[in-house]
């Protein structure tokens, strides 16, 4: 088993102690960073592949990762749609869970809490089994019922409050000692987890200049920006793609920050995915954007709904957060940003079958 | 594009026309087969990674195949779950309808027809879209809420009858010169579909004695074990494992036909996936089982509720009728016929998604 790197801080200079974990910095209250070197050396399954770039290689294997890359042709665009949902809790954020509480277990707690609006809780409820953890997972009420349902399946305690900022508050109460705040909001873990992302998708065959994907707490999008920056550092890959930011149009933070205040009211609730209105990692998506010279769309539930029904027709079957970069997309051809011949690789997030009542609702009345 | 093969009858020596098809024997009614060889040469993707050894390549990729095999010890016992639940459509069917509807629609047909308990109308409707054709799929009502849900969401229409039985006579109703049955119980492509998940285990590093699978119509099972007979005669494993084939304890064909009838009245309603009475492959099961000096095992809810409780510690996300095999298992292992040192390849046919309503009610509570 390797050494756990340290964590420290790239706003304050504050360097943790040697295995030790801290969710934020307890100097300044940013977010951290994990110091260590990785190099490309792909070799086995799952995560584990891509060991030597991450800095808590796992040692569990529950089926996450190598999901399918399928290309559709949309008005002369190649676009490449990246299955995350086929991951084994239906979501993406297995990726950074199994990294998040392989530390976890190897520090040695025996107690996980999670705020969250609910694929990270079904996550984090899967891998605490695995390794031997009792997970409590915050969740609004609002949140899909399915997704509750499948938390307790997986044998953690749940605990309702009426929105997603009452969990990130409750969840601080629930913290001590032995305690590991799992914070996928603030972990570097998931970023880091989300960046094999594109590490599999350069080598499922993705050479394209556009990438777009949904921010909430944005670990997913700075998880692929740091993917292909890596892959741009090692000689891979030539140009690290334009990053598009995707944001729901009543929770809009990075675009506010960008942009200035929205003016155009609008309701964006099916995307309960990406509600996060104080993402800790703001300056990094702002960076990002403006690195690659990339953009802010925002979607509502009309965009929603009319990308959901077509992703249908490809036959993803996807939940509502899932189909807001394909509505980005949607908007951007018809704008003209992105062209024929523009190559796009598009994640889809979280899968479909457990927001069934929603699924009914909106794409089954056809 | 390939040729078609020509499908001909194992039992009365029907021959089939070119570029036809025959969703069962219109001679003696026995199940078809396809006049091909095949020969082992892996490369690419998804189903397409075995176009050499399949009589219908497929064209198209949704993400189906390549699924995780996950080894957990148990007992002693090396169990290897090759989670099929992580497909597309959410069960190991879409391997057998990419091949079934890759047919219909080189043949030129435009409307599907089907009839099923569930996870094979999610997947036929799923494909159907892709490849625009306009499916129908005809289901009994106590099929789960959220699998009817899928079907709709997917673009077909769902037709609800009382039992299977009823569902297998209506769709013959609907037949007609332009319809394609899939007749996924009766079609050899089910079966060759499924022939790839032995290729895959084997792969992936399966190397055992031992297979469990679900039998209700059996395309799984026979699918695993031509699967590996193809194998051994390309001289790629040494023996073929021993076939145990798992049956509900109310729905026993396969067992009766070996062991006369079953004298313990129980009930194994929640798994809907393998309640098929009369499987028109009974004698090719019987067969496989004989072969491979196999055995069949019935389980009951109590097992199958006890089996998923467990699946979901591992962090298997599986539907009632998935965990079968795994409550086989542990029968087999607590009357000492599975013994330390095996290895058990296990698949878990379907997610756990799609039945959150059964999920809540019997995992959820604990």
């Amino acid at each position: 088993m390797n050494d756990i790197p340290v964590l420290y801080c790239v706003y304050c200079g504050f360097k943790g102690e040697r295995e030790k974990y801290y969710w934020k910095c307890p100097a300044c209250g940013s977010p951290l960073e994990f110091e260590y070197e990785g190099y490309w050396n792909p070799s086995g399954i799952g995560l584990s592949r891509y060991s030597t770039c991450l800095p808590i290689p796992p040692s569990k294997f529950l089926g996450e990762g190598n999901t399918p890359l399928v290309e559709v042709e949309y008005k002369g665009v190649k676009v490449k749609f990246k299955l995350e949902y086929l991951n084994p809790s239906g979501s993406f954020k297995d990726r950074g869970t199994l990294l998040a509480l392989e530390l976890a277990s190897r520090l040695g707690y025996r107690r996980v809490v999670e705020d969250t609006s609910g694929n990270t809780g079904i996550s984090i409820a899967m891998y605490s089994r695995v390794y031997g953890l009792k997970a409590t997972i915050v969740m609004p009420r609002y949140a899909p019922r399915g997704k509750k349902v499948l938390v307790k399946a997986l044998g953690a305690n749940v605990i309702e409050t009426p929105s997603r900022g009452d969990a990130a508050i409750k969840v601080l109460g629930l913290l001590g000692e032995d305690v590991y705040y799992v914070a996928h909001t603030w972990s570097p873990l998931y970023i880091e987890g989300a960046k094999t992302i594109a590490y599999e998708s350069h080598e499922q065959g993705f050479n394209g200049n556009i990438v777009i994907a949904p921010v909430g707490s944005g670990g997913l999008f700075l998880g692929l920006y740091r993917g292909f920056k890596e892959l741009r550092a090692w000689g891979l890959v030539k140009e690290v793609p334009r990053f598009i930011a995707v944001e729901g149009v009543s929770v809009t933070p990075l675009y506010s920050k960008l942009y200035g205040e929205v003016k155009v009211k609008g309701d964006s609730s099916l995307a309960d995915g990406i509600m996060v209105p104080s993402p800790p990692r703001l300056n990094e998506l702002v960076n990002a954007v403006k690195e690659t010279k990339g953009l802010v769309v925002l979607v509502d539930n009309n965009d929603i709904v009319k990308a959901m029904k077509e992703l249908y027709e490809y036959g993803f079957i996807v939940e509502p957060t899932s189909a807001t970069p394909y509505a980005c997309l949607k908007k951007l051809i018809e704008g003209g940003i992105v062209k024929k011949d523009d190559e796009v690789l598009i994640p889809l997030t979280g899968s479909g079958l457990k927001t069934i009542d929603i699924i009914e609702k909106y794409v089954s009345s056809n």
